[in-house]
């Protein structure tokens, strides 16, 4: 059964085959190949760009899609994770796509739910399909990943963007750096100064500052973040000539990326979001074969 | 016109013709059936089970759904539930499904509304899908209802589930009681000691604590509840052979039922959910007959 | 491009011929015309018409449907209005429906968002499609537009359905009035007594008194507001023997509309709602053009 919860299960062959599938769904392949098959959205935590971005690839490929709305569900009366999912397991859909504020959620699910589940985000652990749209741009522009060099910068100790990105990345050849606030480093990365970064990278992978999930404040206000870590203009005119700039989203405009470096030309953040349909589509596919 | 407000309008062949195309629904019939035609989901209280279940069902027809949400509507300018109802008739769709906190919602409905209304639960009156996919359930189980004896264990007075279920079974010859604490019996049915319910039963069917319901808090604590009227993994090994657990769900695990009888070998509880798809497939069918 | 932002950039042309699309979608034609596209509806404020029956459009043209769900998204965690629809954009569908509270929110997306909007209602400056269908209302009740008369009466000031209205109204040869309370009046409109009106007009539109949207409590109690600007049954029997009543809906009975003339014989309220759906469908064709 062709669950997705971590990339670091997936080996370099199977992702390069995931890479070489929502290629091809970019080229217009596959539109509504899955005809009839039922898919559920459950997310438990506020999303845009995941939850619509499974949406619009599930609506292309051709599947009934079900959205569950967490806020008017049985949950208000005191319903548990596990028991809304085997609910959905139960009405005999063909996959479910879930997203939820606890790490490693799926743990509870393994062995006694018989649908493939497809992690759309477990709390600050995991992002697999994340790291599969960025690997996707990064091939798009180098063709290769082996020798690239990635920083990533910001609160790297919370972001399951970081942690699956490092991974899978370091697997396929890259050199991972990370950089920003003290307080948001992991010491298991290695670490490099943000205007050193900005010069050497052929990738600057921005994270969002989350706001939302730090119980304290930090310890810098939004102007002193982005004076010493914000991607402003200047900065952009030291990167490499080749280099790109990506972002999972949301942003901060005015925090960690200059509202004008946006969409500046060495910026791929909405390629990101484009290639985000395509990989959903190809791990959808896995998902359904054999059923 | 097919409307479905209440099971006790229709007669037992009636019912026992909804559940015999139930059954060629489960068989896999009438996917895309009902192609091209609109239905519409009302609900204005939470659900998990029987909201989703309705859109499963109107996905497997090839129904197009069109999936309200009353947070976000114009209720919060004041609009009542008869005009939002009589809009979504004016736009032209096949049927409403509608769930509504208010006893016989329906009755401001009739004759007014001039496409099918398909009651998914009126506050605490009745439920017509849920009593027929425990009828589905029970008639796959014993083959027949004739002389079948039931205890309906719990929150009787203030389920629907418990009323909609006595009205029929009575009807289709089966042996109705309920038992439970004497503050949610209702006296115009016969009352069973639990313990000797669990023995002498064919069907043991549990009824959710409903907390959001109640103003006043219940005289007993919740472990005080499991251990009078629990359904315990000791409790299941006292029951009849071929005897089966039915729940309506949610459930509360550690009240009216144990953990680990939930998914047990006597627990038909994840199958009647299965069932909820077929039978509303055969109601929304039925709706449909001459549109 | 194809987008609708307000409905005087049409010309008196394009608005007939969109009428004679919207026509040809009520005698049952274009189902499944647009089958494949993909458009996501953003609204960004409460809607039961508008949002239901774009919805409901879209499902007749065969369209693959996203419905976005502003307070489960990331709008949670900060991100901008424009961030969120060059988002959708990115995911490559092909248009998308907004209502947004802000005026004119439309000038910050365009030249930067490249597929058609549709504006379903923009703060209290416009909406299109609703006079668009108030316009195929009157079309079908007189045939014609040229000399015809009506008031629009109540909250004419903050409703954007007035502005938009008499605007195109006008253009199309037809003698607008106002009427209603003192500090709900536009002067650069022409005012006419309420009384007046209701013997002189051919239409008689009611607006809603908008209680959420005023900071200051009306002057009028309801009771007031009913006596002086109701439309009662006796009033009723004041008009035209061929004049006829409208209202954008929600209504709030016993205050501008009596309870009992909601459904009386001159009421073209649900007429409107049913014609919503077909405008939709045109406005919604003239955007696929050349997709």
């Amino acid at each position: 059964m062709n669950s997705l919860f971590q990339l670091s299960s997936l080996s370099v062959d199977e992702i390069q085959h995931l890479l070489d599938v929502a290629e091809q769904c970019r080229q217009g392949r596959f539109i509504d190949s899955e005809k009839g098959k039922i898919v559920a959205n459950l997310f438990f935590e506020p999303s845009t760009r995941t939850q619509y971005s499974f949406n619009t690839a599930e609506e292309k490929l051709g599947m009934k899609v079900i959205n569950f709305n967490a806020q008017a569900s049985s949950m208000q009366k005191g319903e548990t994770f596990y028991d809304t999912v085997k609910t959905f397991e139960s009405f005999g859909i063909d996959a479910v796509v879930i997203r939820n504020r606890q790490d490693e959620y799926y743990k509870q699910l393994q062995g006694r739910i018989n649908i493939p589940i497809l992690n759309a985000g477990d709390g600050k652990k995991d992002h697999p399909t994340q790291s599969l749209l960025d690997l996707m741009t990064i091939r798009q522009e180098f063709g290769h990943f082996d020798g690239l060099k990635i920083a990533i910068v910001g609160d790297v100790k919370y972001s399951r963007v970081a942690h699956t990105n490092i991974e899978v990345m370091q697997r396929l050849g890259m050199q991972c750096f990370i950089s920003g606030p003290e307080e948001y480093r992991d010491p298991q990365y290695d670490y490099i100064d943000f205007d050193q970064a900005v010069k050497d990278m052929d990738v600057i992978m921005l994270l969002r500052v989350q706001h939302e999930r730090h119980e304290q404040a930090m310890s810098l206000t939004q102007e002193e973040y982005h004076a010493r870590y914000g991607l402003t203009l200047e900065r952009v005119k030291a990167m490499k000539d080749t280099a790109i700039i990506m972002h999972p989203a949301p942003f901060n405009r005015g925090v960690e990326i200059a509202d004008e470096v946006v969409e500046c030309r060495k910026s791929r953040i909405f390629k990101q979001i484009n290639n985000g349909v395509f990989v959903r589509m190809a791990v959808l596919k896995r998902a359904m074969e054999g059923r």
